[in-house]
């Protein structure tokens, strides 16, 4: 039941910003980047063994965003097509963490940077659960030794 | 277990129009008038005895949105507070009707107009059920006699 | 400065349905249908010479949701991979119109459609205008002719 | 042209938590809180003087969050009704802090809580301004000396 895990828990989205991602300050809103960054986090954990139907209904439980810190450095605009990037960046007993950017496309500027802490949590009791051990050992180096 | 339904099932609720309702185009996006139109019809439900838990959990299942025809009228814009309405308008068997209005506060133009289909279903089979009869025998002339 | 408009009007494109699309009901909630309308509808216009930008500071004016008729088939949930096809049925000296069909990728089955009437506007005075020649002349089996 | 800020820089909105506003896990989707917060704080602005009209057309610009940082502490269900609290918490030259916690009605419990950084950026110039000396003097307590 060895699942492939790539060498890199990383993924990107490359998204056109649409006019229901703006505002009448003429830029993307700030709740905006939050959809775009479910994208790019959904693909990197269906990349990494873990698509949402695993979520719902597998042995591993569903990671709940259990906290989220974004900064918003410099506006998109309508015409941008954006890549959000999120890399799986450290993981504790419970907690994982998830650092997504977004840029423009072929841009290095990051325009929005966000941080993310996630549990997963049995759904059917909502406790939390241990991370799963395939993570773990895939990748060491991420895993916090305090 | 009689419930006291209202003489008229209709519901009004408030709102202003915050910044992540609107678009670059400097008015409130066409998508943002349902999320509207939903509050007003959840507070119509409510009123009428069929509050969002008893659609998850009750025993007349839950109302779902088959079909809606949206007419966007004349444009809502920052600064304003809009008044949505919403009233049940027909039942038939199995489907009922719901017509919203979308108003700036005090004004009698309408903004936006909604009529909506819904079918209320039993969420563990998803299969539709026939509309509950205290709506029948409370509002007898909304009944399609064919 | 002749655009190269293509055969057909008409693109599509494929979205996972993400946890933000889903509600309590289990399902894609009836407002999320929008969004994946609008990104299919976003790059028809694209595809077809009328980029965002070109809407918000061009010469054809920016083209407005004048309606929007859906209709909720079959419903679509989390772990599907939605393809979303946008056509232009019909073009009148101002109104246009866009049938939206959403299946699962790779099956038959319409979970849900939906036909939007536009208006071109012009943003700065918010009048309708006429709709491009260019669209016009290019699918002429498209004009109304009453 | 003196406004009447209040005593106390704090708005509370009631809101019930709609379908759209959950996801197929059963609860309140993190992003929908952002929402809700967005519309207490559109209020606490309202309150001190600085309704949405004078943000995108007045004098003293429009406040632009820099960053958020939320801490999903307990899950919102569909049947709640949150009140959600936004006060003012800090004032630097240019920068603003608001602080915004939701609790079911009624309750002492914190199910969410963010902190959000805001700068009043000039929308024409998209530079920021500094912060409305109003609000500077009308609560000294909350000027950050350092």
């Amino acid at each position: 039941m060895s699942t492939s895990l790539p060498d890199q828990p990383v993924a990107m989205v490359s998204v056109p910003v649409y006019f229901f991602d703006t505002d009448a300050a003429g830029v993307v809103h700030n709740i905006a980047y939050l959809r775009m960054i479910e994208a790019a986090r959904t693909k990197l954990a269906e990349n990494s063994g873990w698509p949402v139907l695993e979520m719902t209904k597998g042995i591993h439980g569903c990671p709940v965003v259990a906290r989220t810190e974004i900064d918003y450095l410099k506006p998109a605009k309508l015409g941008d097509v954006l890549e959000v990037t999120s890399r799986l960046t450290r993981m504790e007993k419970v907690r994982f963490f998830i650092t997504s950017e977004v840029r423009r496309q072929g841009e290095e500027i990051v325009l929005c940077r966000a941080v993310q802490t996630l549990v997963s949590v049995d759904l059917a009791s909502g406790r939390p659960k241990g991370l799963r051990a395939d993570w773990l050992e895939r990748w060491p180096d991420l895993v916090a030794t305090k």
